[in-house]
């Protein structure tokens, strides 16, 4: 089997951290780790396969012989970087925000839109932790009833801000437990023991642009007719986003024949035994690949109404997990020579 | 200014310790108080207007005396001792879900529906926390633009399962700082750094008698013509329901006539300028009697969409509050004599 040299920028953060132990336990065929990091972090390194791996600097010409480069940097970094790693020869899988609505970036979520890849031009996409989720669940919904609308609202992870929410939770519990006062820095308010309606920056319509990315790629991935209504609500969770769906199809459908068909798609693992207390939780989907899907049940307001809560590791498959999946697809597809 | 004999019932939990709170902080015109609990609180007391009042068994003869009693004593209680309570003369404001879908029993929030009071025959319900503040925003909404449907999900604060599980949670919380195994009794997960698409039981239908609590005593309240479609979740927050809640409604309107309309409503306090940060949570609501709404939006996937942020203090406005109002409305109609 030919192997890749794979290149992790952002290595030492928390989705770098998780690409690299996703790419060793899905035995992703890798010749050569190159984890790259800003100057700071140089002299550092990371475990792969059982030995330390230096940090080499993010920059120029640290891309020669990469084969594909897999980028957890942010956006002003890929904005950067991705261009100059396709110049030397990498292919991006990008997990910023910064090329997702680009036209000549294919946006992928592999269980739903594959076939976007064969277009890519060097880079591509990741999309947003909480589009993915959504797209895995609905995916084989809209194949079958056609969605037309989707209400969602979520409960999202701490970790999807990164290390330093991390923290900051623990920080914050750590000080509750001690009587002492609990400060907040990373989010405007105390995020232990309460609910944030706010996630990334709010733009003039008044969504964030964290709803606003809920809107646009599950257009761009799925379906541009989808219309999604969208409220991202950030909860004191350390891993694992929650989302509380709302779906109006255009075909009528039974529960039970949904229940069937997402038990049979892939990615998906159907927890929704309600007699029996079974429902997913964030805390089920902490370090698990699998989408989760549980209270499903019939949404009687409306023709064609179905409520469905959803719930995945935002580390794995809202970053870590489907950017390697992108990679893998990419030899599957024979698109990574 | 007429006094009245006050009975609490249910006097040593939670909410029934939040109620004799609020009688005093608002000034109800109490001439005697009468804390009532399970025999095995009798001895203990509590504290009311700087004195300790003695708790006495809540149970036939109890009531002799007792211009209004207000009970928080779960339903099994309720339906026991709420008849008992009006036979010997009292008006009971019952915060339980027993007599709440009684065609016989008004259920009523004072800013919403107080004219239902005139019909009462000794029994007045309070509605669930969860639907006391969403009806509260959306009240003027209705009356204005004609709410056609509502798609809702909470974030629900542990406080309205009761004592035990506020305990809980500070429990799971101090064993996790101190690196123990985090246990779960009064929910069957846990719920620190979780999210549980499970409040009260399971139904047929795939709801939670709590959610459809949220659908039929919107319709019994507010009108039967609006549909409810909700999603239910305990999240790991002492005290403030939070909700994320998306409307139709048959009339247009902008969304700046409707945060104006909101501004001066009974019992709303808007706080919405998403370009200062501003935007109620859970943490504001504790211990505040107002329903704070933020996040107003236009929800552009549907003719007249609207999303919101709805959160209160579930334990008064949700509760306590509610039920002291109810009380109060009863003094101004010249209900209670």
């Amino acid at each position: 089997m030919k192997e890749y040299t794979v290149a992790v920028v952002g290595a030492m953060g928390a989705v770098g951290h998780e690409m690299i132990k996703t790419l060793e336990q899905r035995g992703f065929p890798v010749s050569r780790l190159v984890p790259l990091d800003v100057a700071a972090n140089v002299g550092k390194s990371v475990r792969f396969k059982g030995a330390d791996v230096a940090v080499a600097e993010a920059k120029e010409g640290a891309f020669t012989g990469v084969d594909v480069a897999i980028f957890s940097a942010g956006g002003d970094a890929s904005l950067v970087l991705a261009p100059i790693a396709v110049a030397e020869g990498a292919i991006v899988v990008d997990n910023s925000s910064a090329w997702r609505m680009d036209p000549g970036v294919p946006l992928v979520v592999p269980e739903v839109n594959p076939e976007a890849l064969d277009a890519h031009k060097g880079i591509i996409a990741n999309p947003n932790c909480s589009t993915i989720q959504m797209l895995v669940a609905l995916k084989p919904i809209h194949d079958a009833y056609k969605v037309q609308r989707v209400v969602v609202s979520t409960y999202q992870a701490v970790s999807g801000t990164g290390g330093k929410a991390i923290a900051e939770l623990t920080n914050q519990a750590k000080a509750f437990v001690a009587g002492n006062p609990v400060e907040a820095k990373v989010y405007p308010r105390q995020i232990l023991f309460n609910a944030l309606p706010h996630i990334d920056v709010f733009l003039d319509n008044g969504y964030t642009k964290e709803e606003m990315k809920m809107v646009n790629e599950t257009k761009k991935i799925l379906d541009p007719a989808i219309e999604v209504s969208p409220t991202a609500v950030r909860v004191a969770v350390y891993r694992g986003h929650s989302e509380s769906i709302n779906v109006q199809t255009e075909k009528p459908f039974t529960v039970a024949a949904v229940r069937e068909l997402l038990e049979r798609s892939p990615g998906i693992k159907v927890m929704d035994d309600p007699s029996k207390l079974v429902y997913p939780t964030a805390l089920d989907a902490d370090g698990r690949d699998e989408t989760f899907v549980g209270r499903l049940r019939a949404d009687p307001t409306v023709p064609n109404g179905l409520n469905l809560w959803v719930v995945s590791d935002n580390l794995r498959k809202g970053a870590a997990l489907n950017a390697v999946q992108i990679a893998e697809t990419l030899i599957a597809r024979k698109l990574l020579r």
